[in-house]
């Protein structure tokens, strides 16, 4: 289901179902190899585990059927799985989605901080409109602004780094004693850590099958992806309208066209953005609202209500992420344009220092500079930098 | 993406992404019938559109791009699409998919209906501890509880049948003025009825690209459906326990086993419809966000942020009302064991009475039966009654 | 609490924690008249009621304590509540209050619905840009502008109408038979139906303890309510943008001030509707959420998780209202900047027509003028209509 | 507004309106004493500041008005609050109240904690059914439940401890350019950082009007609590019912009443932390909401929607907080009725095994004490253990 999510084109083989499928797989290979035995191969049909993944209630139990039939040994077809409860497969193989999106994101949330790094830097001192509840407030700088988005994408990106690094496994076996696991083996907690080493995850010390911190906190760290994001759009959708024209989207021709009007130039990757960010918040609360109803030692529903929910936003986030990349690289800024409206609202802009006669509005920009500067240092600073050129588009802005 | 949402294999071909493209040409169609012109016959690459999507921010320009590829004369390419805007299509398409899902819904529910009347009959009488904040209250019967229930569906069908008739086209041409239209026909108004008589769809009078009713009545009637599908799935899933063994989810054999343990025998489809009930809430709500948002003549992510809500939505609830229709139909009921409850727990389920020595809990059960009996000639009296049979496995849980 | 809810001194004495204990009062004093006797009369103090609601787990317990010692025949005292349930006097005390917010509510929208049919019939002919995705479309009016936003308006007002006329009361007795009200009265629900009366709410036949539709129902109107103020204030926020000056909030002198800048004039009214449009959604999703999870014969927990959720819906609906209603009657509108600014953009507002030469944004309205008529034909038909003089500043905005 | 919210006049006096305004008087004292006058006093009435928050769009404008009315010099009046903009009254007063709010929330979690460290370590060894998806799986220990329990809230504290530390106070003037400040003072960032010191809040470097990320934050911060509490009081309230048998809460006599069934006694606190539980995560959406759609220098209805959601949520988490730490601290538990139970289950609890003829279900519990030592060891390592006396009712569920 993306074509009604436009872009998701970008990320959808990260999470989509044939991308949940094949982390099943990995999740029972990486069992087996825990265990000392080969990993069992198969490639079960997506479409016959549908029908079945309902009679079992998750998708885990019928393709555990097909691995083991795809094995000619009994014995050894009867040893996949065997220890595995189907909420541990299914939660690691829902993590080990979240740490390849979560790896995309902080990439694509480094070259937003890189392109907006250079907007900061080149437009430390250009003023513009400050605007608060709508109305003209005192002078800012473009620079500012962009120091502030950065900001908030620099924040995002240590709650991404620090969320990927926790993202755990789950190995609890039928309630979460490895019952089944421990008349097996002599020290099944090994077994669960050299488990979850496999999958390149951590390992919890504690199953968690009712205790759903690593998904809420998962949840809680994506929607603040798509709040920085959603600020960014929201400022250039508003900047971009004609009667601002103080930024302008780039992007390849064509982008942004009508169906009906030949000269429109539509915002398209900010609105998309402000959509992915009026969408995610809800389904991070329903990520909590499954973690407070959690019962027993399986919850009836409520975990069954987190999976398309954290499916979703995790494409709704990695989508977002991609096109803020873009959105920031190819952004244009006229500070001419915000020099002129600037000066021509000059007595209102200044009218908090009492007497405008002057109309110097580049001399009323308090700390604006230092704080350019503060969040630039941040971003310098930052392990982000390093991993991608920052930039926009050197000069493509230039038109002062 | 319907792994994660184990059951969607019953309803998803009428709300994926193939529905979504089939109901966009089948809206265009309609637009040049009502103008009098063949409809244009393509069949557009799904893989095709995804990306172009994007640069449009939305399905609908690379659609129209591909439709008008399609036929060879130009003066007759051009027409196509003609007069609309891409919200037209959309909106109008969105409508076409909750038209057929409610039918649908409808026909369920009333099937979920039909399988409750002859459980609040054949259980007229049959007391069983009422609870109330987990405690034991005083007497009721299994047939009120299914009445209640009865009602909260024909509750939910009324909602759907008025909904579903009022579902509007949309036609407003580039800003809600038919502009376009009105320099090529003499009466666009006339054209726009003709164009929703096409489809099946109501005549809203005025467009409705920034006044978002029809899509927030559509959800709330959705998750009306959830909610009423949810209260019954909660009461199985609750006295399917062990520990009540009041009642117990029928069904194919092999339905609700366990990865693990082989004796298990769990309320799967409770526990789905469970988890759906949990999810359209917050759905329903993101349409309510958007419409409150509505800017201009068209939003700028407001709008987004509808689309993959209510496709869920639509899936969601489509599903649940299946999922229901086989739980009813096929429930277990167990009077004996809510009899012998009742009456081991006489001394307080009759302390309301202060003083229960003969331990009379079914002459204690008020107005239960008449409230039985008024649900039950509701039904009778209803349109959805005569579509199905009313039914549930007769006899099937005459063990007492 | 509503230091942080600005503007909810308009109506907070509707449903506040005074009117809850008046209306729970009401609701006793009701039920003693429905049975024949003087209902009885009490003011405990609120403090007290408070700590002693946690022990109940609700406010009902303490209350009905506090009665019966105000009754110095303890026969007589021990007959006060005696048959009813606390959730039935909760229940049916917050439809008590709703009645009052959705009459009140309904007062209001017919007084913004009348302003907004002023502006339509003023501004019929007053060109403005179209705009969509934030850019340029073809031309509008401003009247058709307001038709739309007086067409959601007495959509919403219609919605409120058929809620309000619906609201249930709520009897069932301890577990939904009125067993020991049967015990007591030869026809119980004559009885319940007279209290329904003694209300001046409706008779729902089945008690809805575990059926929360009423509840429901009307959150998904007052939310229908907030989405239609919703617009309207974000068009207004929008278009009174200094960059704009299309429209600007009137009202009385100092409002809008700024704590630092003295010459702001913030569209207030506009901004705290906004505030309230995004609130109400989750609100109303929250009443849901428990609707879908209610067992037993009485939740534990969902049902108390509707309560602040209604409340905090009812003030917030009622607030924005009465702010809409004032923000309407006392609308700026500017028809010679809408002009201007349409005549200087006409390459692009007329871009669809291919080729304006003239730039003769007039002249390409399409059908707008008839849907403004369209529009205006229903409020005049529309029972509102009468109730309060059709208004709006006449003449204040005719400065063209 | 409480009399809905029972238990809140537990803390209502730290998050009330009440509270609200002391708040933000202690700031505007706090930002004249960094500046290095006296902080001025008054003590306006709250009902005058609720009608003139409106005019003003906040009630800092009415309050500020207030204070400097009550200082005869008209050059000292007029520096009160200069520098500032309402924004960084608010911002920082409700960073205020979540402080006050976070230390008292740490201090009751610390105390469930001990109190389950206790029950863990009582019921180490301790059998009861395992159930997952409602139905009976293997064998685990009640000291394994409430080791997981413990663990969800010591992940909690934690979050709660970095949450707390974090809470930055608000000062940028009127956007964020602290432009009046730096006309006054040489090094205006000193005075931002002085004024934190004198708040007691973190000193966030630069201004967070439009990047909200401490408020969301402190929002995920605060439902990451009550979905740890919830999860608690779920497994209470179903082990409660009396067809389980096996917890109970303790409490006064008296809490659990009916109004109309003497024998009751009703898992009250259980219901209102569900209740809770079930609210949080909506609250905390909205301030995700409002996050991501920041415009400008000050937000236009996004903030405003803040306000109600933080105050409800901070009122709800600690309401829910001090209930848990009851609820723990008199939990009764019957060891007696979990090991009869599971016994008599053993045939299920032991299928996963293949066979179990002699029903030791004691034999089977995997890794169960492991985890509970791991799960006491962290409890004994954690700051939090030596807070408060580790605990819960020590004998009092010695009833085996």
């Amino acid at each position: 289901m993306s074509l009604l999510r436009p872009g998701s084109h970008r990320v959808a083989a990260l999470v989509d179902d044939a991308a949940v499928a094949a982390a099943l797989l990995a999740v029972e290979a990486a069992w087996s190899r825990a265990l000392g035995r080969p990993g069992a191969r198969a490639d079960p049909a997506l479409s016959g585990l549908l029908a079945e993944s309902e009679d079992a209630g998750n998708p885990v139990v019928p393709l555990v059927r097909a691995l083991r039939a795809s094995v000619d040994d009994p014995a050894a077809a009867a040893l996949i799985h065997r220890g595995l409860t189907s909420q541990d497969v299914l939660d690691s193989a829902l993590m080990l989605l979240a740490a390849r999106v979560l790896d995309r994101v902080r990439d694509d949330l480094a070259g937003t901080a890189g392109a907006l790094a250079g907007h900061a830097r080149r437009h430390r001192d250009h003023v513009m409109a400050g605007r608060t509840l709508t109305q003209h407030a005192v002078p800012i700088t473009f620079g500012l602004k962009a120091a502030q988005w950065l900001t908030g994408v620099l924040d995002a990106l240590d709650t991404v780094a620090a969320t990927r690094a926790a993202l755990p496994a789950q190995c609890g076996g039928a309630a979460g004693t490895l019952s089944l696991l421990a008349a097996t083996v002599p020290d099944p907690l090994a077994t669960a850590a050299a488990f979850a080493a496999e999958l390149g995850l951590a390992d919890p010390g504690l199953p968690w099958h009712t205790r759903r911190t690593p998904v809420t906190r998962l949840g809680d760290t994506l929607v603040t992806v798509t709040d920085a994001l959603g600020v960014i759009a929201a400022g250039v959708a508003l900047l971009a309208r004609p009667e601002f024209g103080e930024l302008a989207e780039g992007g390849p021709d064509g982008r942004g066209g009508s169906s009906t009007m030949p000269h429109k130039h539509n915002p398209v990757l900010s609105v998309l953005i402000r959509g992915a960010a009026a969408q995610a918040p809800l389904l991070a609360a329903q990520l909590h609202l499954a973690a407070a109803q959690a019962v027993d030692e399986r919850p009836d529903g409520a975990w069954h209500s987190e999976w398309p929910a954290l499916q979703a936003l995790l494409l709704v986030t990695a989508t977002a992420a991609s096109q803020a990349a873009e959105l920031t690289r190819e952004l244009r800024v006229h500070p001419d344009v915000m020099a002129r409206r600037a000066h021509a609202a000059a007595a209102d802009l200044l009218a908090e220092r009492g007497g405008a006669a002057d109309a110097d509005v580049e001399g009323y920009l308090g700390v604006a500079g230092t704080l350019v500067d503060r969040a630039l240092a941040r971003h310098a600073d930052h392990p982000a930098a390093g991993s991608l050129p920052a930039g926009g588009r050197a000069g493509a802005d230039d038109d002062r």
